[in-house]
């Protein structure tokens, strides 16, 4: 991901969009976007993948735009949240269920 | 992020919950992660690191699990809608404002 | 808001749209359009009324909707979460704070 | 809904929470309510009754406030948008049909 950092950090700088980019800011447009994306499901599972690509591209773009706001490496991020994950959901508790963690 | 696709694709073998994860399902905890980070700004920018970064964490983990079900690599993804932004949004019309590129 | 739901109903039956309403297809819209209401203070508490009006209407459409699927008087699914809202967040408590009741 | 809003008002009056209700800040939990709505359905369309009726409870609790802090009717606001949508979605072309309406 290290040239689509670099890409949008100067796609943002050109803009001179940083100043409206707070934490709190940029976790309204990650939801947005998320709505956007979810909207190409709404009625049916069928779905128009330029679309869907198009949406899921612009959720990411704000969520390495948050990490760099927040400082934090966004695939440690993930990597991080994820071991989380592993102990909130055990392999022998989740296996085949899709059950919340509070409910396993 | 090969490393992080690598682990959540293990992850959710480990567990027998690709089964659930068809792209209109996907495209669900996106949004619902995305508002669990919201709610971390929700009265004020103040937030807690640790939740944001568990938060960001889920939202991009369910974005790479659903590239990965659409076949596509996610950071040309980014990149790809990046290229349009640019057009959409023409640095000589768009710098310093934060209207959107139908206004502008 | 009686005459909503009657308006409601009347508007979707004339269209035949009751085969896509069921519950968990209902509450997608209901997020989609909270995310449009939200894009009106994307990146400043500036807002167009007309938009935000326009965007709040289809909220509430929708969860008249949802609670006409569901059999249930909105109302008083309004009111009794108010009930329950009063335990979560007691005056002596949660007066002048915006924190979160797990945090009070 | 006259119960309801006259309730509402108490309960935020009581807790001094009228302070943190901005409009941009009230579009915020009205989002977030709408995803743990979501979440209610989000691998199966089974749901928990109860846990369906909070959720939507709370979202309709926010369009109440919302209404309130713009000083308009909410009834009036959801007749308001219908009728743009029946323009919108004229029966002769939206009947039996899932599509948006620049795709009709």
């Amino acid at each position: 991901m290290k040239e689509a950092v670099r890409k949008i950090r100067e796609f943002n700088e050109e803009r001179d969009w940083d100043q409206f980019h707070t934490p709190g800011n940029i976790a309204k447009p990650i939801m947005i976007e998320a709505g956007d994306l979810l909207a190409c499901f709404q009625w049916s599972d069928d779905y128009d993948m330029e679309a869907v690509c198009d949406e899921l591209g612009d959720v990411v773009n704000y969520c390495i735009v948050l990490a760099d706001k927040l400082g934090v490496d966004l695939e440690e991020v993930v990597l991080n949240k994820l071991e989380k994950n592993r102990k909130k959901y055990p392999v022998e508790k989740a296996r085949g269920s899709s059950l919340k963690y509070d409910r396993l």
